[in-house]
């Protein structure tokens, strides 16, 4: 697959290769790490971070590519190499979509018919954040309110959170005065989905 | 003076060039980081560590040089470097010490000629604990308790801890089998020193 996409190298280490006997050593990016996925998957961040930092250490590359889907994933390593220094370029990789709006995900394969239908609550919750933010909605907590409602008309899904966030420090704002990350994680039967938007890029 | 040495270049970055405003990342070595020095100064190898990345990251040296006096140190960056899979040979520079065995150290200038007299208890406890190995004794507790004696002769001396440790762990080693480390922190009057040396390395 990566052969026909004209990669010529890929780097696949085994855990053992990644991860030394006795190795200690964390990076924690701090409290934008608590927010959102890390208020929900504790510490998960912080291993996010160590495992980047190894693999930019070991790599040395001068960009490194990340999914736009794992808003808060960019935004942690993007502090991350701007704390500490790291030589390289973060490269952001537009989410791709299914014809009818569902962000692609191998999670997806879990879903049932029905449930493949219910997950589309995620992407029109945003499709309406947006179209509420273009006719100059700023009152976030009303956006946040209409896209929970959305959720709510799916008896299968159960949502996590709805968030409106600066961009950068992920901390929910009130008004939206300059961009705006609106992300969600939204319980579709037994698999969790997330998805997010960025307003005012 | 470091022209007079043969040094080119010098990085001298001043604290708000080094840390950006709302840098909130940092590296944590781990337990290591809490024992001995650690554990009398919480966090002080958090900053070390993550100011020392931040160096490494900048200046992407070949070799990096740090002094054998502050043996922790050397420890927890070279676990760091080898956890973090950093590209840098760290070089452990010996002890300089004065003609009567004081380890040289800024802190010496603050020593009256009576402290200054007192702080080679440091130095002739670390000697103690060569010759007694030497001679094959290996009971470490046995070795710590003859050189708190020697502190103890000296009435401006209070020590802070003395210890016979695993030299990459820094675990307390009961009996001496391997390479051990001999460190210690006393105070003499306000000063507070530290001296160590490595046996059988």
């Amino acid at each position: 697959m990566l052969e026909a996409e004209g990669v010529d190298y890929v780097f696949l280490p085994a855990v053992e290769e990644m991860y030394a006997a006795g190795a200690e050593t964390i990076v924690d990016v701090g409290p934008i790490t608590e927010r959102l996925e890390g208020a929900h998957r504790p510490g998960h961040f912080r291993g996010v971070a160590t495992v980047v930092l190894k693999l930019f250490n070991i790599l040395m590359p001068t960009r490194a590519y990340f999914g736009r889907k794992d808003a808060q994933q960019i935004v942690v390593i993007r502090r991350m190499v701007r704390d500490l220094d790291v030589d390289v370029e973060i490269v952001a990789v537009d989410t791709v979509r299914e014809p009818d709006g569902l962000a692609l995900s191998s999670r997806n394969a879990y879903l049932s018919p029905t449930e493949r239908q219910a997950a589309l609550c995620l992407s029109s919750a945003l499709n309406l954040a947006r179209e509420m933010w273009t006719r100059g909605t700023r009152d976030a907590d009303y956006i946040r309110r209409r896209m929970l409602d959305i959720i709510a008309e799916e008896e299968l899904a159960k949502p996590d959170y709805v968030s409106i966030a600066h961009p950068e420090t992920l901390e929910e704002v009130e008004r939206i005065q300059g961009p705006a990350l609106v992300s969600m994680a939204v319980r579709i039967g037994r698999t969790r989905l997330i998805d997010n938007v960025t307003l005012g890029e």
